[in-house]
């Protein structure tokens, strides 16, 4: 069944990057993941547990392309690290691109309904915290609060960034250059 | 006429913050302006003159509250007129509310719907050189790519932190202290 259930959950992904959040209706859902609604009310409940899931399935895939690696390559420096992490959410590969669509569209339509607020700003917590933790990896003598500060605005920026990517304002190699140079702007100011 | 069509943009813009652009009805449009459809196609054509005439009104109110000061009151130096510009756009009052969710709103939906990309690069381009131009007057040693890279990361920045405080995971205050910082650590960089 767990298989099942992830299959919706890959489904429920695709469909919202090609036609956004409030082009998710269950019976759509229920034929792209090729299984009944039935099923899809068995193991999300609702609409809104849809969304819920698959919040936490694009973080958590997010999670494991950002550190997919060559395990015989030699180990990454701290600052590779940190750039590897926020670039890899930058890829012209499809997963990337569809993972990235459906963040944006879930933070999106958070504007306007409530139902996935708070699981978006425990994510994004979460997601702050590892970077600022990566930062100080970088830079050790830096105060909390100021990799916090710096951790919060790399990660709001690449939102930024990665909007303005898919809705063409940007070129992808522009994107990358950007969050790369914002990195070290940040890094050179926790130097200090 | 030129009364009716700023009442029919208005109404755009409310109808875009409260529902999405993807819940923009021309007949909703038409009851919420107090006109009627056939008024609608006469001045805008179709949903994609809509759009278009929406997202260059909302550009252009963001200009008017973002330069409204009060004529008596000293002028700002340069550092003083690009904080103002950047952080009117955080602001609790409804106007900055909705166009800031609108302006996101039209950048989101431009991810699935092609008809908004063009003029959405080209508003985008206009601000990003309008920050540069800011910059360079706090920074006149600072080089024109600099300025532009610097003017890029302040401006989809602000977007990134705007996204996260109308969709409930950022305070307000908080969101202006970020980009406060991100103002200083910018320049930091341009001054060296």
């Amino acid at each position: 069944m767990a298989s099942r259930r992830t299959s919706i959950l890959e489904a429920a992904a695709r469909v919202i990057a090609r036609r956004g959040v409030r082009g998710l209706r269950v019976e759509e859902l229920a034929a792209e993941a090729g299984v009944s609604t039935a099923l899809i009310y068995y193991h999300f409940k609702d609409r809104t547990g849809i969304l819920r899931q698959t919040l936490e399935f694009i973080n958590d895939r997010a999670g494991s392309y950002t550190t997919e690696r060559d395990p015989a390559a030699p180990p990454l420096t701290p600052r590779e690290e940190l750039e590897h992490t926020l670039l890899l959410e930058l890829q012209g590969g499809d997963q990337v691109r569809e993972n990235s669509t459906a963040w944006g569209e879930l933070r999106a339509s958070a504007v306007f309904e409530d139902a996935l607020r708070e699981d978006l700003a425990r994510a994004t917590l979460v997601w702050v915290q590892e970077v600022a933790e990566l930062l100080g990896r970088v830079e050790p003598m830096a105060p909390a609060t100021a990799l916090a500060g710096a951790a919060e605005r790399l990660t709001a920026l690449l939102e930024g960034v990665s909007m303005r990517w898919l809705s063409g304002s940007l070129r992808l190699n522009h994107a990358r250059a950007l969050m790369t140079e914002a990195i070290e702007v940040e890094l050179e100011r926790l130097a200090r």
